[in-house]
């Protein structure tokens, strides 16, 4: 019990890489933690395994998800559960974690099935960016289901903490502190640190803008400049990221980019990832075999996130006139569409 | 001329790798620029090479530093001078880019030597971090000679700027806005893009910070922790770097740390650089072969900043009773000193 309210009950709505690690974070602490009750639900996209057996099944009968987190026991209170409505009926704690076109889809069908007072968080990178304004995945999920929405970003390489690497993450909240502190006590682990600020569209969008920034590093590792170049390519990345950030949301604040969904992950984007990746492949060739070629060779049917992100950015910033304010994130996209070569990534002047 | 004034020039106090590349980046632009003499003046400490020649003679010979930073050429307009005050005497314009150990006697040798509003620029690292407070070698400079000193920091690894690959510096100055821009015109080219802040202490402070930084992230590297783990270690010294630097100077500002002086060399510290390789090789032996040691073997004599500054930083800290605001800049030295074992940088919480 917390203030004499009733007790916390989680579902997770999701259950690929980050839906299992983050089942197996939370799972970890509702056991611990008195105010929560210990049984966190999972729901699952029903699929058929290869063997024959159904995904959701399979997580219970061995307590991993055996095609998405092999070899992670997710906590014995972890309950798959294929049924969406069974699996949120009971809870006042959602926590979104599917791919972002699904978001949508999910929420009609919830719509009306939840418990009252209900509250819920993003995990989910990658909202789109829209001439009108951007479409924050917390905002859908409050505008159709009519709830509080938190969001949590930051440098979070799901198979790293699955394995109890040290590391970090930011939850973003619009007014109500007393939540977000409950959503960061549900999440922390010591090798697993949750800062909270007071900022939603600030820490959405850098979990965003920031595969942009990791096309320009990938094609400074591409063109072999070295990592003075890459350093000098992403602090003007993280600054543009920053910039425009608080032109589309006057509230969003600088000290978010000092958080783990800032700097943090965009250093890791930038030195892993496949938006990084592919783009170093892209330079290699001289931009003459495109990025959605190499994407196909390179991933399998993956869409890259930052090229299309870059595009969107790009439409807002020409449609606003910020163009020239932007050279990064503008040069990015005309790389991208072949209007300038790769090499042009280190030759536009700051504003 | 500029604003009625009479022409600057320019001399620089150092012809080591950096010091020939600094003055190279001067020369090329003071051919260019009206308000400035073209000619610049280079004191070299002057050295017999193994061919018998002395290091000066050779340099005004071929154009370029043999042993320093072999292969470039400096520009027909600079000219070696192995007698500083003869060097000095003209310039109104001083750069300071000798190491560290030197400044105080080269100053003290140029007391009542230089022209009557004489300025200086500092593009040394390596301040010392007293208890009764930090030694800034820009101070240095102005209580000994009586004149304005602006720094500059940045990602700035000297190889790679001599060979034009594109990065960045910021300039730190106090008050005087417009001779800061003046510097800033004499460095700038297309692929060395300079930014000016009135934040003297925090840019100065980031050059000496960011090695014990460094010193973490090579230890995170040793643990095959992963880029995760190591993004999250570089932003939680990022911002100890910022919280240490003004708690010691209330003027610093947040915003610096967003500059080339702060997370872009940051970066580059953390992904190369000695002191990042020395701790990688510590924390593989386990912390069973101490940093001397390791120093020797690997360095050739030379001796890591980050392991000295983490020292000095600690001492500030336990004296001013500190110690617990800063958990990484702590436990760096503690793990330097084989208190704690390296595996100890993920383990602390942050307050």
């Amino acid at each position: 019990m917390e203030n004499g309210h009733a007790k916390n009950r989680v579902a997770v709505i999701g259950s690929g890489n980050w839906g299992c690690v983050a089942s197996r974070l939370i799972a970890s602490n509702t056991t611990k933690l008195p105010s929560f009750y210990d049984e966190v639900r999972m729901w699952v996209f029903e699929e058929v395994l290869l063997t024959g057996n159904k995904l959701s099944e399979s997580i219970n009968q061995v307590n991993e998800n055996c095609k998405y987190l092999p070899g992670i026991k997710l906590g014995a209170n972890v309950i798959a559960d294929p049924d969406l409505e069974n699996a949120v009926k009971d809870a006042n704690m959602l926590v979104f974690v599917t791919p972002h076109q699904f978001v949508e889809g999910i929420c009609k069908k919830l719509v009306g099935k939840l418990r009252l007072g209900a509250q819920a968080i993003s995990l989910i990178k990658g909202m789109e960016v829209k001439t009108e304004g951007p479409c924050m995945i917390s905002k859908l999920i409050t505008d159709i289901l009519g709830i509080n929405c938190c969001v949590l970003m930051g440098a979070n390489i799901a198979s790293e903490i699955a394995v109890e690497k040290f590391s970090e993450a930011t939850i973003g909240y619009k007014k109500d502190k007393e939540v977000a502190i409950r959503w960061a006590k549900l999440f922390t682990m010591p090798y697993f640190l949750v800062s909270i600020v007071e900022d939603i569209e600030g820490v959405e969008l850098c979990g965003t803008l920031k595969n942009v920034v990791a096309i320009a590093a990938g094609l400074v590792d591409g063109l072999d400049m070295g990592n003075n170049t890459k350093a000098a390519i992403m602090r003007i990345g993280l600054r543009e990221m920053c910039a425009f950030s608080k032109l589309l949301f006057p509230s969003v604040r600088d000290n978010t980019f000092f958080e783990s969904c800032g700097v943090a992950d965009l250093i890791t984007t930038c030195l892993g990832g496949r938006n990084r990746r592919v783009a170093e492949a892209f330079a290699r060739n001289g931009g003459k075999r495109s990025f959605d070629e190499l994407e196909a060779e390179m991933l399998h049917g993956q869409k890259l996130q930052g090229v299309s992100t870059a595009k969107e950015v790009y439409e807002v910033l020409t449609y606003r006139g910020w163009q020239e304010l932007f050279p990064l994130l503008s040069t990015v996209h005309e790389i991208c569409i072949g209007q300038l070569p790769p090499t042009s990534i280190v030759e536009y002047r700051i504003h």
